[in-house]
């Protein structure tokens, strides 16, 4: 009779067992896009609780809360941490069938070594020992990232940003990789011209260039991609509603950007004309540094205004969008096949009746050059579970070459979700395991189908984006 | 081997099983939508023969036998009662793997005791064994209903309906609450400038107030919500094609009125605005009695006019349709949040590829006051089936808590059609049950996985509507 | 334990094996929708080498060897065969859970008889034995017809084609009906007024009409329509991005038509018009001559500029759309059906996604007429795979009457995809026997069952399309 979450979790057939703990147990982590906190890493942060940890900016846990009625002063308000811990602890056996409720247990088992399960009457114990565990040099940011084996880390960074803290772990290497991830999304937010002209302060301060034309932009923004090079870079990423890819003239983007310059708002047109050339010079400048772009589309962000106007952005009020991908990111990948300067690319979706559409967009233009050059990216956000897994893995197993595949990612803002890999490949493993179990797959190429699962978990990854 | 539909029927697992016969199978009924006529209630009716009773008003099966090639006259035409029906018996055995084909015969089974499959050789027996059922006390309106174990029923009501016949069941209880549900949508209807003038007529007569002007709309509407309260309503329900939000002022709002009341016809932009004003106002109307709100959309009707001007709407010519819902649903729920106005909330959709959207949308909107607060409504009509169930329970539970779910309703015209209570109940446990065999959910938490059961089965509804 | 590809290749209960090897194995093969070139039958083609015979136009498997980063000149280009070929082996075993790895397989033993696994170590022998065998009289097109136990295949014509072939086949008969089809997309694509131009003077030549006017349009059309009935033809189809469904007048319809004939290019607007006149008018002659018509709907097409200009259509550079349906594709066939023009139809959609919206639409407009008149295509294209199939036969078995489904169809420009016939029917045993097995459909019926597989199989296409 199997248990809670054995060794055999989530490998429903001896298939799956044998290739999840001969092939993919034993694969390191390239975290290749998460949101970690440079800082926290180079200072090798210490956490004062279990609530700093675990409760402290994970949105996730927020949103299941607020749907179990926990008043919001037990989440982001004032309440003591074992306070709002409790509510937490409360809401756990709710959240069963949730991704969650298995994250929670998997942190509790592969991180601080707990087997028990979380619930109001378990919360004390465990609160208080894995705090007392955190007081320990172990459980100091570095430490839990390489006790997790983790080799790459790819954060997200603005281009204004000073990189400082990269610079620093670069200097005093730990054995984990911390690179930086080119994310340039406020480089083409002229929705509100007072903030664009704030960031572009600052831009201009960190590339030490003076902007005041469209190629100035451009021309800093290359400062700052050589900068972000000599860190280390290899990847790009954009949060998007959609894939913008307007027709517009050089002009016309050098206008717009007076105009915006100056103080004054866009039109809607212009806007998706900004968007759609900003869009296409990235897309340039990452070829340029053969560097891997990823796009993540199909967010609604930021509808709860009150909530929004008391937390800010990234606080549980986001959702899955229902726009149109094709016409637009069609357009704007065959732009950059025509001209020669399609990159590496990932294309991440969070509704997933976008999947078919963007796994066969990403085939469409593969050239030959790379094996698996044009990527449909792993489960994203909500689609971070089981379900979704299964679904996006299928999507490109059928529609596409799933043996190249980069894998997994976080995503994450916590050092605590590493054994997320582990939950994606126990899935992955079981779904090859049960394919082979059924005749689906050949038994005689066990060699193979080993190896293949081995470079989903690692060895694509490293491969293709040259860490 | 295991039988057609036998005790175990679709719970595959010894959990789903325990799960099952131990906790859902023993909860009382609260099948809190449904579109019974209460004057068939109130009157306690007697139906003449089983096609009556199954075939009349039942537009799946109507869908069906037109499929398989049967004569509307067989259909909804003048053929006699057996007659109807032996079309309908020869079309049985070619619904398998359709819904009805389980419905048919768990109501044959459940309600009138009959373990034969429904086929041309049994046809007769089955119509004259069930015909004469019918014919005594026990298959009367109302004794159905208790041998179903029905607790609470709440129908579907304009908001100029008299419900003269909640009423009389009110005064002459029989052991089921029969509650009226405020479904307004007539009131808003406003495309057609005379039907709309013939509406208010009636509802000035049933709100006794004269209606002149927008302000004395929302009167009239004010008067009989208070007159639905006095009934025991405690839900509303809007049928949309999708969610409306545009902008809009008071002033054009009662200029559009104006317009339409006058008998001329309002634009489609008129048309948008006056929508979205009306559910705007129905949604605060709704907060302030702390009713529960539900949204029905995603449904194209009437499609086939041909048929629409022979039988009218609800007769089979309905579609799922593929309209966007994310920026409209977001927009009219933040402005409701907003303003502190925003009261429980259900969102049920018929594109099954909305299923992310709406749950995600719903739990955007959790403020913490009362667990469960958004709901992602039950799989509705086309969606009413054990594919629809099991996408729509792991919908809510990977981005949701399932655990919160006030779960079932039938939504349905029969008085038959209690047996899908039972369905769905098995499909949730055979949901659970399958997880904690393979060691998903803790075995060692049965007792709160027990609770859950219950919960979705029946307390979570009589709790959070309160009844 | 399970062998790859046994004898019970994804039949995984011994209710699915029954009805596999009692019922659906034993049944010819109509494939009713294909895109075999008539020349290569009539010739009775025989292939130089197992390259051109399974490489040649393949963009199936173009697509996989792009993605597994083989270089153009080894797919499309002038490598010699055998060179091709390597690629192509090296590429198989990266494409394991892409349908391909079945496919490339199930062709080897059913047609080939080898038994051997495809991969760089067997290529050499592989690719011997099956050009050897190619050089027989055995493998020359019309016997690997026969051979596959095919009875009819329905080729894909364009109206000003001269079926000159299809006549020499009829004139010389080899057991095999082949029969062409009526694809009269050329003859709407105004799109661009040159081409649509020239394309006229084909028409013209082929009716011997002379085209001036939008009335002698149509003449020549009914001109050319007489000749392919008068061959055989039972079936039309259209390659359509989505439905289109615009209001215009017959006078809008003849100043568009003589505006593009005169050299001078449609507007959008006229072009969107003229589309919608031709669709109706083209169902309208459908149903005057009892043929049924065929829908193929949500591609987005020759995405890849740079691609499309080396290489044309067809070779790989397509994918799925997310455009709608349900609006214009309603009020198309509600049209028609008010004009009493509505002939037996199939709806095949390509992103998945409208599954249910197609199935919805189609059996909204049955009239009882015809058992299945109105079907929900089997997965098309990118969707002609296990999940794709598994989800069509669950959409229309829950939505409609699987009982009544025409079946499989390869669409294959291929003589050697005929096993893709018994992939389907595997998987359309695997779903009804896994639901007897778990007592989800009656054991007791088990001849009406086994007849129900005959029919989905081959008799309903039989009956249906009238061969």
């Amino acid at each position: 009779m199997k248990q809670f979450m054995d060794e055999n979790f989530m490998l429903d057939s001896e298939e799956a067992q044998v290739l999840y703990h001969q092939h993919a147990a034993k694969m390191p982590i390239i975290d290749y896009h998460c949101h970690l906190i440079p800082k926290m890493i180079a200072d090798n942060y210490q956490f004062r609780d279990l609530t700093e940890i675990w409760l402290g900016g994970d949105h996730y846990k927020w949103r299941a809360m607020r749907g179990n009625g926990i008043d919001e002063g037990y989440i982001t308000g004032n309440k003591p941490d074992y306070e709002k811990f409790e509510k937490w602890a409360e809401t756990v056996p709710y959240t069963m069938r949730n991704p969650l409720y298995h994250w929670v247990h998997l942190e509790l088992r592969k991180i601080f070594g707990i087997d028990k399960i979380l619930k109001p009457e378990t919360a004390r114990e465990i609160y208080d020992e894995c705090t007392a565990k955190l007081q320990t040099e172990e459980f100091r940011a570095q430490n839990i990232m390489k006790k997790c084996k983790v080799e790459v880390v790819c954060t997200t960074d603005d281009p204004a940003d000073t990189l400082e803290y990269h610079q620093q772990i670069k200097d005093n290497p730990f054995g984990v990789q911390v690179l930086p991830t080119w994310r340039p999304d406020k480089a083409m937010a002229i929705e509100n011209a007072k903030a664009y002209n704030e960031y572009l302060a600052g831009l201009e301060k960190a590339a030490n260039v003076s902007i005041t034309s469209f190629s100035d932009l451009m021309k800093a923004l290359r400062v700052r991609q050589d900068f972000f090079e000599s860190l280390g870079c290899k990847l790009s990423d954009h949060g998007l509603e959609t894939f913008y890819a307007e027709d517009y003239t050089q002009a016309e983007i050098e206008a717009i950007f007076d105009k915006v310059r100056s103080g004054k708002e866009a039109t809607q047109e212009e806007l998706m004309k900004f968007r759609s050339a900003m869009l296409f010079e990235f897309a340039v400048m990452d070829f340029e540094k053969d560097w891997t772009q990823q796009f993540h589309v199909g967010a609604i962000r930021n509808c709860n205004t009150k909530m929004f106007e008391k937390l800010g952005p990234d606080t549980g009020y986001d959702a899955i969008h229902d726009v149109k991908m094709a016409a637009a990111g069609h357009k704007l990948l065959n732009k950059l096949a025509y001209n020669n300067t399609l990159t590496k690319t990932i294309l991440y979706n969070l509704n997933p009746g976008d999947n078919e559409v963007l796994t066969t967009m990403a085939y469409t233009f593969n050239d030959g050059t790379v094996a698996g050059k044009m990527q449909f990216g792993s489960g994203w956000w909500f689609l971070d579970q089981e379900v979704g897994m299964v679904n996006q893995m299928n999507s490109l197993s059928v529609l596409g070459l799933l043996s190249r595949f980069v894998g997994m990612l976080t995503d994450s803002r916590s050092f605590l979700s590493y054994p997320r890999h582990e939950y994606f490949r126990r899935i992955l493993c079981n779904l090859i395991g049960e394919d082979i179990k059924k005749g689906k797959l050949p038994r005689s190429e066990m060699a193979f189908i080993g190896q293949m699962v081995e470079d989903i978990s690692y060895n694509n990854a490293k491969n293709f984006f040259k860490f």
